[in-house]
């Protein structure tokens, strides 16, 4: 017991977030200690409101603070399309890249047997049901190039393809800026077999 | 405004923490968003807490949430010893060390001109009152072996030496465990003036 006890309850509070370790949480609360009381104010309100206020959209499964999304709400955007992913930060990956137009559904996880995750564990079966309802031409499989993700994706494809509903995945490649020299075989691999004619 | 407000606000607020960038920021949202809701209430009242309940101990200068602070109140350790420190933080720092029995007094601060940091921005009036009315035989100049550390010790040592009080400063060196090969040459030339018969 070296620290007052508010703030050895604060450094233990930030040491249990991902990647603050306790010489990283001290600094924190200390700095807490210095900022003025509106800030840390703002700051607890903001903890507290991200919490409670956020839920996942009913339809495609993203955070949002309304429900439906904005997203899935947006009748300019092309409903025949639907990309999915694993993650809420996908979509926000995706959206900042301005190129898509389509919708989203989100997995919140993949397949993974040896983490005992299965088809059920994942948000496919509300995919399902939106296929079912709304007028779906193309699933983009937008999950993680991993062993996980790959698994994901031939689940879903398997799944949609006697509806006659089109399933294509992301490409796999060298990254824009990437060396050819550093990729790793499997990378290099995968680009070699997706070349196109230019 | 690719993220809901609830997050983006929560991920701005992280943002204001030191070390912590746009991305890692957004992590720690999203980790959040994922924690079960009494551990962000706890996070949210620590932060509250910690800004409203700590004070400045009225006699030495430490962050407390009881004024005087448990070390001053403590009349087991030696009152005509102080150890003179930056920063709160090197109190804590001191009394890990657990070979320490005096009392302490922190400055909140060293010396700076360049930074327009002079003698009276710092807790020195404090300190020479506390001489006044305490019985204190010694001051041990802790501040950091910097610039701006040594001048508050050599300021402060000037200031008392005419009341007749022993002033001494932590010594400078090698740390133990280190590599006589790496150190910079001002420390080794401080290591090899300082040193002792054995």
């Amino acid at each position: 017991m070296y620290y007052p006890e508010p703030i050895s309850k604060l450094i233990d509070s930030f040491t249990k977030l991902p990647g603050i370790g306790p010489k990283t949480a001290v600094r924190l609360a200390f700095f807490v200690l210095d900022m003025n009381e509106d800030d840390v104010l703002d700051f607890a309100k903001s903890l507290v409101n991200a919490k409670r206020e956020l839920t996942h959209c009913s339809t495609c499964g993203h955070i949002t603070d309304q429900d439906p999304c904005p997203i899935c709400q947006d009748k300019e955007r092309d409903g025949s399309v639907i990309c999915v992913v694993q993650d809420p930060k996908d979509v926000i990956a995706m959206e900042k890249m301005k190129d898509f137009t389509g919708k989203y559904h989100v997995l919140h996880g993949a397949i993974s047997p040896m983490d005992g995750i299965g088809p059920e564990d994942i948000n496919v079966a509300s995919l399902i049901n939106r296929l079912k309802d709304e007028e779906v031409k193309e699933l983009i499989l937008a999950t993680n190039p991993n062993i996980e993700g790959e698994a994901t994706a031939m689940y879903i494809s398997k799944l949609v393809k006697p509806a006659g509903i089109k399933t294509t995945r992301i490409a796999h490649g060298l990254p824009v800026g990437g060396d050819l020299e550093y990729a790793d075989e499997v990378t290099l691999s995968k680009a070699l077999e997706g070349r196109r004619e230019l």
